[in-house]
């Protein structure tokens, strides 16, 4: 009696808005407490709503773990796991962490439930990562990509300018820099002068990358239009298939 | 009588093309006027000017409305409360206004006009509300995204740099001058020094918008092609189970 | 008689290499002479091979005109047209031009004729200008849409920055920048001091101009694949109609 | 019988993880050895590892050699002739060059290998170099475009600022940059002073080079589209058609 009233609640739309509200209001909370010129009493607020807002996720997923048909059916969606790390993680203690910063940045951690709560962000994340092996392979290779192009750079550029090429790292860096176009100009016009031909390393890692990347995104489109022509071709071929057959029938009978 | 007349000049082609002349006049008219070099006798012609394209565009509401069979079928289309709004505001005396700034951008108001007198901008604009839904949950997901993110930029580098990330309103704003790849890599080297892990939080942000991006385009363009070829699809299998049914009867009636 | 050795050297592939060749070879001319430290003996080498290939280009645009059916025809050739233009610019004597800046810029006139002697690239061009109505209205909106905006940015922003802001003609070009992502954060932080609202102008700006652009390349890869798929498409539903209209008539005998 | 074993070797999946493991040691090595603070005894290891991996190199490719069928059938994959060059690169005494630059630049041609070891990556390469013939007359044009307003910008502003237009190669060069669209607004301005037209240059450059980047783009995706569904449509047509002449076999029969 008392699981079937859960599960009323949890099945309630009223119960969805208001714990939506609440992240939202939690997200605003967070968002309010980043102005400095705010008064005591307001952190004090902030500093209950705090408490409340933690203690009302708790019990939301109480009940939500308590409606479902078994603990093994609940943490087999990904997002229920996803919400309980959340949870768990901001109910750690600002009194055992070290400093304000980690502190605060737990608390960001609860807004995370924004994302599982709505549907449509879940649709999003999920296409997300399923577009993760689809591209995959790409990404794996423009790693190895800018490793060769980083460790050519270092060669070439550790002397001239250390803080971009000084290691494999900081190239890598900078490299990142460069495929976003971002003020690559002058990390070549800084190598120019030590090198004339610094310029080919620029050109040919702008021209390499921008194919790799116009590759990838035809590459993906193509790939969702012909999966997404499948379901219905193959019903039209068979339907065509059917008919002929069937006029085979209808023709041989004649003979 | 007088209605046919009032009909007879709003079908009227000429009467289109005086509008359009009259707002594009209008529109040099505005652009004239932010030449400081122009003498007092212009600035005067330009001033009349004004006042007649108002009234011009006044009368010319007016006809139309009176043409329009009912006042309800004349205000059931959006663009037609487009124009009166845009009318209502610039007829807002200059007296009226406390200063010389909101005077010229409610004149501005008036060049709207252009957008709603041409066919082909009101399908572009429609295109565009139209085009909103299907990117409005990837829109709202960008603002969560935002904005956890400004909140991180806020906790990590406020101290560092208070100009682009003293609140989280100021860190919304450099996210986005971040999203559009412009001088990121300032912001990332005036926050190494203090920190060396902070390349992640800007190496991170833009791969993540760049995928959440790519996977919105991607979206559009299936969604889209999906929907164009869908109203085909359905007659041509219509059409095949027609046909199908029908050699079904055939075949049925031999048997 | 003269004139079939006229066809005859017209159709020939090897005349067509041999201007194909000159033209290049006038292309590295004109870009060696950008070149300062080279000797006077080189640069006479260039002014005589300078008249060499006009003197050639002429009797081989007279061989063409020759060679074809009619005048008439002739000049039914947008191309034709353009290399006799072409040619004729490059035709004026170096004395009559009051500057050597006019004078190089009407040399480099002649390797336009790159573009018309080779087919790929008359395609390309005309693809591009095939694309122009099909974009057409998109950049009038967009024109629009800057003119708007620059009359605003005026308004807004021509007291603090008159360089960027002074009059409407200077506004667009700032627009233009700042649709280019270039630059654009320091526009907004020179407004910022004077008005704390001046981000939703570059902000509103920046995402409307986005979201066209994305509509106008959506529109133009949708427009292109359902044009493209469109003459087989009827192909389909005729044959299927017919097939139908066969059935029935087999249908209606039986009866 | 020993061919046999080196076979059996050859297909032994382990022998392809040993082989990838190794080129991944080989390619942190470089990545290692960028970094300075490194004591001697690591740079001695270091230089150990790299003898070994070589010597590994040589043998792997010798076990392949052998274990084809015939060196005629080795020789006619292109990914092997790579591999050898790569391998033969790496061969290279340090002692016969003449600067450790040089020597450090060849060390990382062995880490190319990991292209050629992942069957994902050769499958990218490949369709990087396939997509060359579909977008080569856009580049060749792209290049004629380029060369043209270089000239263009040399004979402008030469003069004004020789470090970026001085010749027709740093013209190029600069002509790049705007292509990427960073820092052409200090390029214009810069010119600006000189020539108030100069904003002409560099917006219509900008403008013509999107055009004919959409197009490419618009163009590989159509082609590829097109392409994709032709294995299918004649499948269809052929069906309908096969179906309508067997209808007409019965039709006529009946007559």
């Amino acid at each position: 009696m008392f699981r079937s009233a859960v599960i009323k609640i949890r099945n309630n739309n009223l119960f969805e808005i208001i714990v939506a509200v609440i992240i939202v209001i939690s997200a605003l909370n967070i968002g309010l407490s980043t102005y400095e010129n705010i008064s005591t009493s307001t952190l004090e607020i902030i500093k209950y709503l705090d408490y409340v807002i933690t203690i009302f996720f708790l019990i939301e997923i109480i009940i939500r773990m308590t409606a479902d048909e078994s603990l093994f059916k609940f943490f087999k969606s990904g997002w229920n796991i996803f919400d309980l790390i959340v949870l768990t993680v901001s109910l750690i203690p600002a009194e055992s962490l070290d400093s304000a910063l980690i502190f605060r940045v737990v608390r960001l951690f609860r807004v995370l439930r924004l994302i599982s709560i709505f549907p449509q962000f879940r649709i999003l994340i999920e296409a997300l990562i399923k577009a993760i092996p689809r591209v995959g392979s790409v990404i794996l290779f423009m790693f190895v990509n800018f490793y060769m192009f980083a460790a050519l750079g270092s060669i070439f550029f550790a002397e001239i300018d250390p803080l971009h090429w000084g290691n494999i790292g900081l190239s890598m860096l900078t490299l990142f820099q460069t495929v976003t176009l971002e003020g690559w100009p002058d990390l070549m016009y800084d190598a120019f002068d030590y090198n004339p031909y610094s310029w080919i390393f620029f050109v040919v890692f702008i021209i390499l990358n921008s194919l790799i990347f116009m590759n990838m995104i035809v590459g993906v489109i193509i790939d969702i239009i012909v999966k997404e022509n499948n379901p219905e071709l193959p019903d039209n071929i068979k339907l065509l298939n059917e008919i002929n057959s069937k006029l085979d029938n209808i023709f041989l009978k004649k003979e």
